[in-house]
């Protein structure tokens, strides 16, 4: 294995907050530019979820996860970017795997895989979706083809 | 049985349209608005989709059934409500149970039940909700005790 | 600015519980009857979310926000109305945003604009859907007439 | 009334880890196969939520429930069964009613209705689904005539 | 390659039916039941879809696939299974790849690799879940072990 | 006002075709690809959205439209960038509006307005979505300043 570069060692990371946002008045467009905003901005793990609201509204809620030193600067692009009054938050723990990368040549050019370790075993390995995205569009071949390429290449488990 | 009032016979419309309209740039608001102002105006079981599309954004799609004589009554309702540039529709058939109404007294007033058939035979027997709620609300109890009361007369099939 | 009725300061509420149940034996008639009755009984923020199940069950989630006085009280809510055997909550902190309230008058008649202030500067101005929702039906006119007027009248940030 | 097995008493456990994961590079069968395993090994309140993610991913949220001392158990099998890199927790406390257990005899066989109790009332009571099924199937009925005539045995709340 | 057994030819089926049915007070529990005893009857892509419905209703579209000469025990299925009043339903175009189907051994077992072509080019390949599965749970492994062992033998479209 | 591109009449385009794929066995970031290569080769209004599927599966269903002429290269699309083995479609009537754009000046740059004309009558008037983002992302301020700089230019209807 020619692992080139070592993440982080697996760990459980204390420091990191949940916030959460109800959204009832607020246009999808500007929630697709909120998502891409927050992700620049250190924000991880931004993503919506579709709720029920009062007054038969289809509303939308905003969750995300950032270290507890952001806090303040999220919050400030929430309500800044957002329709909303109130912002939600919770402390939370974060188990995250140790993270290995690696090279896999394919007839496109290289991908890189990424491996996620456990107790020092290999658990995850899968190929960046923006590498392989890259060489599909080159190539103008279909996605999976880079992807099932590079499934040849993760080791057995057996 | 004391069936006080024959609704209709089982039938199959051939007569009927079913609208869509994608919304991504609409407030959550505007849409519950909408919902109740489409029932009203004659629209038949209009509800809302959660649906993802580009560019990150969480929209909704509009979905109702028309009959064909209020197909343009419809159309200017939405255009004139919501955002959109565009609305689709297609011919859609639509089988419909024969319905009876009958009252069940209930120690807080009475309900009607609302009962369903298929080829002359009962298969389907449900409290009217409005019924049920008014009653709920006026005696301070909850819901489901009125609706529990109200199962026990339903006919066993058996 | 004509503001009369100055609501609350901007604080941090570390009273809140968040409350969450799993539905999967439940009626969604019973559940829009719930919503409103938890919003009466003083709950914020009452949603659901659409969840998948065991046994392939198409639930929901309700979730829910109250004070920590109410949490017995909206427990006995949720049991009576609902068919849960089990709550789920955990406390949570919410940053709740100054409010300002202000008269803008229309063709059709007077409507609230909700302001809220972050660090003493206005982030957020919306009309109060209440009011555009009475005015338009009397007025007979669309819904998205009444926000737009209204919309010309929130002050340009630049 | 002829229970006969107490389950529980009512209780609230403190004792309960709430694990989120979200998963946006993972095959539905996968999370099918994962929903059965983390119940047969002792998660309770295993479900999906469908989420919107970054780069126009229509991803799915898991969350469960399991106690503290089931933690890393519960780790090791989402690790090993999906493609994450990070798990988060929180506490959560668990508010459950009383259970009680007792057979209702049907045409078809005997069914279990469990009951819960909240300060000592029956406030919950309903056909234990396994057994509905397990007769629908064997007489070869449809499943809610089955529920409809064990619901005439829930007791009256008036 | 050794292929067993051929399937069917490419074909399009202008013989099928979309069925759809909106349900709003119905338990989650008889939805599961329904699901799969749909597809016991031969109805084709059964599923539901969350939706809003009016009254703060979440409910339920149950939506399915089936031959013309299906449509009337399918209907008589969903009227004595579901709560409903009403059945939509319309013609629809179904075009379908051929299938072939051959073995893959691997060190727990043999594993049925499903393969599409399109214009006689294969353009799918996909291990079959039910063999994945069984595999999994007899040899006590991951899911994901089985299904990466098998994509190895998936063949190279460059 | 200073129309100065006008785009198409208002007009009902009959030739249009709805096509829809259940996916249940791919990934999310493989749908996201799909997306936009969809869109970059004609197809209108392509969206997923959250279904549940047989054997506890979070699937997602694909929806698009597309004119009868690319009936079949959106359909080799699909086989090749997805896991299906069939596609579902079927004629649908597709009523537009007549469309008109003009130029709105702002403190940050210029923005298009897209108004939307039904029966002669300007029914809608929406800021294009790409101008706005531009111009926040350059001048590095919230997105919604943008919009509501704009609407102050949309006539009133009263």
């Amino acid at each position: 294995m020619n692992a080139h570069f070592s993440h982080r060692d697996e760990h459980i990371d204390d420091n990191m907050i949940k916030m959460e946002v109800n959204l009832d008045d607020m246009s999808p467009e500007w929630l697709g530019f909120l998502l891409d905003k927050l992700l620049a901005k250190g924000a991880n793990d931004v993503f919506y979820i579709p709720i029920y609201m009062k007054k038969n509204r289809p509303g939308v809620l905003l969750q995300l996860l950032c270290s507890s030193e952001k806090l303040n600067e999220i919050k400030s692009i929430i309500f800044s970017e957002t329709t909303t009054l109130g912002i939600r938050y919770s402390p939370i723990h974060v188990h995250r795997l140790e993270r290995r990368f690696r090279k896999i040549e394919t007839p496109w050019g290289p991908v890189t895989l990424k491996e996620g370790l456990h107790n020092g075993a290999i658990v995850q390995a899968a190929p960046e979706y923006d590498d392989c995205k890259r060489l599909a569009e080159k190539a103008n071949i279909p996605l999976k083809h880079v992807f099932q390429f590079v499934w040849k290449e993760i080791p057995n488990y057996s």
